[in-house]
Formats: structure tokens, sequence, C-alpha cells
């Protein structure tokens, strides 16, 4: 059992190599950045780096590859609204190149695809969100993540390349890098230890649905083996938590008060988003069994040898 | 009141020229086509032959455009199907040009957009399609046209762009081309016309939703002036006909019996597609006014014309 992981030396990349490695598969690890060293990430059976979308650049190193996880994106919401015609270019056209190259293949790889469950739904009608929620998305990151679904489940239709889709809420853990303009308990945990003030919008009221990564990682595994009709499932934490649930956490974690700086509220951030996790507890028979407050120990304590 | 047809010169452009022209606008073609002869369509206060997703090259001759009619689409549903890239590099991608390059203008002219009702939602889970049922296009056409949607929707919510989305079903009437792979209509009743057999798919039970192409135009001319905090609509006959009513239909007003050509049935043509139109209804004030028969006596009447 092989397989691909396109966007593999990333954060998630990482912790669903290892979960792979964990259920037997023999795991690659394909990026355009750098892999982890091989001691960081012992699970890796190889790595290659490569534009995961140029299929003949990584197929042909990586042979017999009967399951493709993609992960590979070339930008995080922020960078979508930006310059959401790149977005588009990169990540929409580039995974339509990679499906067309693969229906010239003989063998009929599963594809996993890291979706977004924040970005998908658009303003939730009502939480937590199941995955019949309605999808507007409000957002070009969510337009195209929204697309490419759709381009998945055209290809199994037509030309049976098998897919599942997971839609992710926030995951955290070790290894997620806290100087992004994502993941907010990274960012967060980072400057707390550093003696930072942390950035809040509005009151701290809103609320999220975070997913610690390792979670995530069986959750894909899961996905892997699934036999049955559904194609799209949620993956988050079952749970909401306010930002300011997250910051007493980090306080209580590390022993002292942090300072905030209290910003406007943003009008984009939607007030809640929680996923339904129903469907996966059922259909993949997986569940988050990370704790908020042990998962963020674990992301702390990693973020303490980070500089 | 200036307006802008992207796309006009095609047989639905003609009609919804007309219509816009009859309800006061100052109607510009704008088309990579040839536009009609102005003898055919008198109502164009001009024509330019332009790239419509460059708008720099028709924004400054049609100066103080307060509406955007964007018809403009380089796919049918089927050459989609063959080349997704490209139909993503042209329409989706032409579209983020057209709304980017409007960011730059003072003026906010209202969109609206030709979206398609038969491809949007995909297999029906209940008819008539009401505008709040599931999109899960299963087509690459209509995975396009969701997207042009969804982008549509941001761009008004970041950056102020007032939209409207009308999803048509199947428009017919006169100057529809009877040799395309679109048109159903127009296909059987110019082959019928010419004695030729008609080809159908199963057994002719498939209910498609047809409308007039010139109700169309009047929906249009209503969505121009609708100040509701809707933005999508449903444009389509309001009852469902087979094929094989269609082929009696053309039967009575040719007066004769037509040959018919039976091919095995397609798996991807769900067997019922009708759109609800009680929004529009609502709040465009609008219904279809012409009965099917009166408007295929309409268009066989054109086409008697067409060699």
């Amino acid at each position: 059992m092989r397989c691909a992981i396109l966007g593999g030396a990333g954060f998630l990349g990482q912790h669903i190599g290892r979960a792979l490695a964990h259920a037997g598969w023999d795991v690659w690890c394909v990026d355009r950045a750098a892999p982890p060293p091989p001691g960081n990430a012992p699970w890796f059976a190889g790595a290659l780096r490569a534009d995961c979308f140029d299929l003949q650049s990584w197929w042909g190193a990586v042979a017999g590859v009967e399951l493709i996880v993609h992960l590979a994106s070339s930008t995080v919401p922020a960078t979508a609204s930006q310059d959401p015609m790149h977005d588009v270019q990169t990540n929409l056209l580039g995974t339509l190149r990679l499906l067309q190259d693969l229906r010239r293949q003989a063998a009929r790889p599963r594809v996993l695809f890291a979706s977004s469950g924040g970005a998908v739904y658009g303003r939730p009608q009502s939480v937590p969100l199941s995955e019949t929620h309605p999808t507007l998305p409000i957002s070009a990151y969510g337009a195209t993540k929204l697309a490419i679904e759709h381009h998945l489940h055209i290809e199994e239709a037509q030309h049976g390349l098998p897919c599942r889709i997971l839609r992710l809420s926030n995951p955290y853990g070790e290894w997620q890098p806290p100087h992004g303009v994502q993941g907010v308990i990274a960012v967060f945990a980072h400057r707390a230890l550093h003696g930072l003030p942390l950035d809040v919008y509005g009151d701290g009221s809103v609320v999220r649905d975070f997913i610690y990564a390792a979670d995530v990682g069986r959750a894909f595994a899961a996905a892997a083996h699934h036999a049955g009709p559904q194609r799209v499932f949620n993956v988050g934490g079952g749970a909401g938590h306010s930002v300011n649930d997250i910051i007493h956490s980090l306080e209580r974690l590390l022993g002292h008060a942090v300072q905030r700086r209290v910003l406007p509220a943003r009008p984009f951030d939607p007030p809640v988003n929680v996923l339904d996790i129903r469907r996966a507890r059922e259909e993949l028979r997986w569940q988050p069994t990370m704790a908020l407050e042990d998962g963020l120990a674990q992301a702390v304590a990693w973020l303490r040898t980070v500089p």
C-alpha cells in the first residue's frame, strides 16, 4: 500500500503522513518545498521535491501509488482574497491538470482532498454545520475549494477516479508555523511565550472549531479505506471554543496573564462556526480524541523549541 | 440608461437586447463575434466587436454603462466536459479579470449574469427545483457557472458591485441556431422541417423545462431594476415537458409524423428537471407569457427561413 501526500512537507502533511504510516501505508512526501529532515519525519518512506500538479514530475518516481492525499495549495484565505485569479490559476487549474493526467494512467488511485469546513459553507444558517448545509462561500479561497470538490465528484462519475473530501475545521498542533497568517493557536501561543500582545478582533467571543492535527491524520487514514456511498466528511473537534477560551487556556498553561491588543471586529467573521461531525463518526468510525487543553499543551511544548 | 450585453450577438443576446430596449435602455452589443446586421436587430444602439472579458477593449467606447448583462461564454456543456481547463481558463478567469478591472472604475454598474438552472443544481433531489435546492453540479459547465456565481456574490460583498444571477432553464425561440449541440427544440424542428429523423435518447420520457427566449428577455429587464435582498432567480417556463411532448407538438404543427432514431438512454440525463419560478414571480413580478405550442410555432416559422 503506497500513498503520495501532495503538499506533504507542511504542518498537516507531517501529521497525516505519520497517521498513514502508522496505518501501514508506505508514505511518500511530494512537495515543491524541501521535505522535513528525515530525523524529524521518519515515517516518510521517501520524499520528492516536485510540482505536485505536474504528474509527470513525480508519478514515475513513486511507482504504484494507490492513494493520493491532496493538500497542495499555493494560497491561504488572505492571499486568495488578494489575488483570486492566482488562486484559480494555481489551485483549481493545477488540480484539473492533475486529474486530466491521471486519466492517462491505468491506475485509479483514491484521492483524498483537504477542503475547508471554515470556507465552503459561508455564513452559517444553523450550527453545527452538517455536510448538507448550503455551500455559499464568502471568500475566494472557499469558492476555489468548492469548485475543486465539484470537479472531483465529476471526475469520479465520468472517469472512475474514486475520491473522498474532508472538510477540515481549524487544525492546530506541533509543527504549525507560528509566524504565518493562519493558525490562531500557534500565533497566539508563540506570541504569549515571547511576552508579546495578542491581536483580538472585537470582544473575543467569536467561536471556532479547533481540531488537533494528529486527529486530522487519523481521519485521513480512516477515509483511505471508507467503503460507503458518502464522499464528503466534516472533520472537526466536535465543539466550539471562543477566542477568549483559547486565551484563558493559554494563560492557565503558561501560569501568567497575557496582554491583548483589541482591534475592531471584522464584519466578514461569522460569529460562530462549528462543524457537525456525526457523519465522520458513523461512516469513518472516527472521532477526535485530543481534548483542547491537552492539545494546546502539546502545541505549546513544541512552540517552546521555536525561536 | 445605458447597458452593455456581453455576448450580445447570440440568440439570447438578441432577445434580451430587444427586451431591454423596449424597457427604455440604450443597449450596446459587445461580442467577439460579428453583431447581427442592424436591420435584423434594430434595437441595438451600437455594437462593438471585442473580447468581452477585456474591459479596456470596450469600456471606453460604451461610456456610462449602468448595467452589464453577462452572457459571454466560450463553451456549451459538451465542450466544457471535453476540456474543463479551457472552460475555467476562459469563462471563470475571464470573469474574474473583468471584475478586477471593474474595481478600478468609479462606476459600479449592476451585473446580470446568465447562469444555468439545468447545470448548477445537479441531480434533482425534488422537483420543481427552487433556488435553495443544493448545488452539486455534475458537469464542468455547471461547476464553472456556479463558481462565477460565488465570485459575483463575493465581489458585491467586498467591492460593492451589485449583481443579480438568473438561472435559466432551456431557452428556445427564433434566432436559435439549429445546427449546434444545444437547443433541442431548434435542432428537432429544423430536422423535422427537412424530413430528417430526430435522435431520441431512451424512451423520450425525459422531462425538461423550456422557456421562450423573449420571456427570458423580460426577466432580465425586470432584474435590472430589482431592489430586494435576493440575488438568485430561477427563470423557467414553470412546467415540465417531455421530449415526446415536444415531438408530438411538432407533428401537430407540421401536420405530419416525424421519424425518430432511438438511441440508448444517457446515464447523465436526470429523468426530470423543472425549475420553481415562484421567487421570480414574487420578487421580479415576472412570469412567462408564451405557451409552449405558441412559442414552438414562432420558432418553426423562423426556422422555415433557415437553410
